[in-house]
């Protein structure tokens, strides 16, 4: 031996390594999540269990997330989460709504925690109204379908159906207990993804992170004296085929109090607006990229379950893929004020309608040929308006989809005018 | 010593070594360029020298691409380099410019190469042609407007001036020879940054690489009976700004011969329609970018002067910053068919308001105050139409602010179209 330290030195050189690496994987064992995939659980959370504090005990990270729901209350340009009453703020509203249960209340939606809250106290809600308002408000459902089964759940008036309901939307409205795995639990997008011939089992992980979405955040209508939910896709998701969807089914909402049109109301079809071909979607980003957008908490990556709107956290939601957020905020802001003012042009082009229908059909002379034609485009142009309106993006989810459907929405909106004006005067040509 | 031969072993390797790196080096400037910045050029090129081909001596791999735009005639979906008479595939076209020469003739433009062919051989051109009608369509500008002066220059006639050109489009429009550094040439670009308050000089060559295309690929009118060449840029660029700057000044290109409103015809609007807000101009993309990109010849990386549609080479136009080229072609084509969809509307609404309109002006007894309120609508939606229709993407330059503005052209069509029915029938209200 040339030196015959050598091998204590050596010896002891080792012995820092192990050392070392033995606390460094300690620390990082510490800031793991309580369980992983393969990891046995704390708790046991049974199938379909309501109450998602059950399943937090698990996922802390997810759950105290989820919880914010409650609090972030703040509002962006056009939406967020603060209950402000948009029948003030926007009072075409009320006159587009004339007649239907959203010209009395049509306040902006909170987070996920206050479904429940919400949906009882909105004076939309009424003696005759069925179950299925709960449709999308409880994660009390996947069990009570479970139990009762979809059509019986329909069926059951609102407030007797509340008895059994004690949880706003949760864990339970998405995921599967025990795997965790993302799960189409409302029975009306089964169906509705079966009748396209699609199998949600064989979807991707990433493709799941936008369709458990589609549980709620679609059109729907109640179908029949059942009022079975139901997601009119038979055609498509186009707002053209929604619209072919119910004009073969003769299916109306409501009669508008001023035109006397047979209307239908949309309701917040971010799914089928967003995956019409958006750049996003078919870049492959889904829903919960930028409204649930991955975060760190010490070493423990998890994706945030405060979901709300990514104009609430830009450097997370945009920042994932975007280096440059203020450009994308300010793209935003650009793509949602031109929505805005598009949006508003349709808006008085479909008052401009209604007004001239109704003096059209106060007139004893009236060509009713051409008054029913004039009704038949007010539908037609104020669905399409509200197919963007009552969408939560103020058009960005897909910005030439919007544009495009706002644009043929005036178009009919202003010759359901010209049509009622000439209904008034029959003698005129066009 | 331990090995005595590791002396001559050392040096043989490093004598291979560097007789490779010495072929390596003579390989790579093989394939260099002529003349690179700092490298004396092969022949000197005269200040502002009209024919290309001089310059091309210098620079053969830009010289001999720019030669391509002579045989560059394929055809996209919506434009390309085929010139087709546009007015047998758009009818509507004819009746949209009654009255004006865009009616006669409205070939699909060609490359850089024929601008000078088809400028002379366009039956768009008359005896009353003025010379401002060559500004961009031949390299002997610049050292015409040097030597005559840019108001001499538009008020010779066009056949008149046609005697002192003999090149088409080319090196001189865009380059400063010598320096070859990017340069704005056209008189009427100068003085419409000068009134925005721009100085061009002080530009990075990046937007210089945008700004130059804005030497012709703009919207521009001829000013007084001088025929000045002047860009209505003084309240900004957009397409309500510019209408602003014509309706102040009382402007109109010609009288539409069925509705007899005052028109404006847009010209050609990229660099207006990309600059506003687009999400690639916001990204700091320069038109050569798509347009003229990044090519390697050897070892060379030029910028192909072979500009054309970026469709007709998605791997390298899209493909510099897009791994998905295929997506991004897709894009291009739900983008151009929901623009084009939205256009068609808009040419029917204007058409039916001209209808609606001549039939109004017949009657005797018309409401001379209506008829010229729908004329001006007229005016203003075929103005927004025609910025988009004249504009060479089919809306891909800008797709949101394309279709708002369609939709903002629709919707005035249609009043213009209610309001000649009302005038035709004083006594109806709307």
């Amino acid at each position: 031996m040339k030196n015959p330290k050598i091998v204590p030195i050596a010896l002891s050189v080792i012995i820092v390594i192990l050392a070392g690496t033995v606390v460094a994987l300690m620390l990082f064992m510490k800031n793991q999540p309580i369980q992983t995939r393969g990891v046995p659980a704390i708790v046991e959370v049974a199938a379909m269990e309501p109450d998602s504090a059950v399943w937090g005990v698990n996922f802390p990270n997810q759950y105290t997330t989820f919880l914010q729901t409650e609090t972030n209350n703040a509002r962006t340009p056009f939406g967020g989460s603060e209950p402000f009453q948009r029948l003030d703020v926007y009072p075409n509203l009320r006159t587009l709504f004339a007649g239907m249960a959203f010209s009395k209340d049509y306040k902006e939606d909170r987070g996920h925690r206050w479904s429940l809250i919400d949906v009882r106290e909105t004076e939309r809600i009424g003696e005759t109204t069925p179950g299925t308002c709960y449709s999308c408000k409880t994660a009390n459902n996947p069990m009570l379908w479970a139990e009762m089964g979809a059509a019986e759940y329909a069926r059951t008036p609102f407030k007797e159906l509340g008895a059994h309901i004690d949880q706003p939307v949760g864990c339970a409205n998405c995921h599967e207990a025990g795997t965790m795995r993302l799960v189409v639990t409302n029975p009306a997008l089964e169906v509705a993804l079966e009748a396209q011939g699609k199998d949600w089992t064989t979807f991707t992980r990433q493709e799941m992170r936008s369709v458990v979405c589609a549980n709620c955040h679609v059109e729907y209508y109640f179908a029949g004296d059942g009022k079975l939910l139901v997601f009119p896709w038979a055609n498509g998701t186009s707002v053209e085929a929604i619209e072919k969807f119910y004009d073969d089914l003769g299916f109306a909402d409501w009669t508008h109090a001023e035109s006397g049109a047979s209307m239908i109301k949309m309701q917040h079809p971010e799914y089928e607006l967003y995956s019409a071909g958006s750049t996003h979607f078919t870049a492959g980003v889904a829903c919960a990229d930028c409204h649930m957008p991955y975060t760190r908490d010490g070493a423990v990556k998890f994706s945030t379950h405060n979901a709300q709107s990514p104009l609430l956290n830009p450097a997370a939601s945009c920042g994932a893929c975007h280096t440059d957020v203020n450009r994308m905020v300010g793209r935003v802001t650009l793509i949602q004020n031109q929505v805005a003012t598009t949006m508003v042009a349709a808006e008085e082009a479909i008052i401009a309608a209604i007004q001239a229908i109704a003096a059209a059909a106060a007139d004893p002379n009236v060509d009713i040929g051409l008054l029913e034609e004039s009704r038949q485009l007010h539908r037609a142009a104020q669905l399409r308006w509200d197919f963007i309106s009552a969408e939560n993006s103020m058009g960005f989810h897909n910005p030439q989809e919007t544009l495009r459907i706002l644009a043929a929405s005036t178009d009919m909106a202003r010759q359901a005018q010209l049509k009622a004006v000439l209904a008034l005067k029959p003698q005129a040509g066009p």
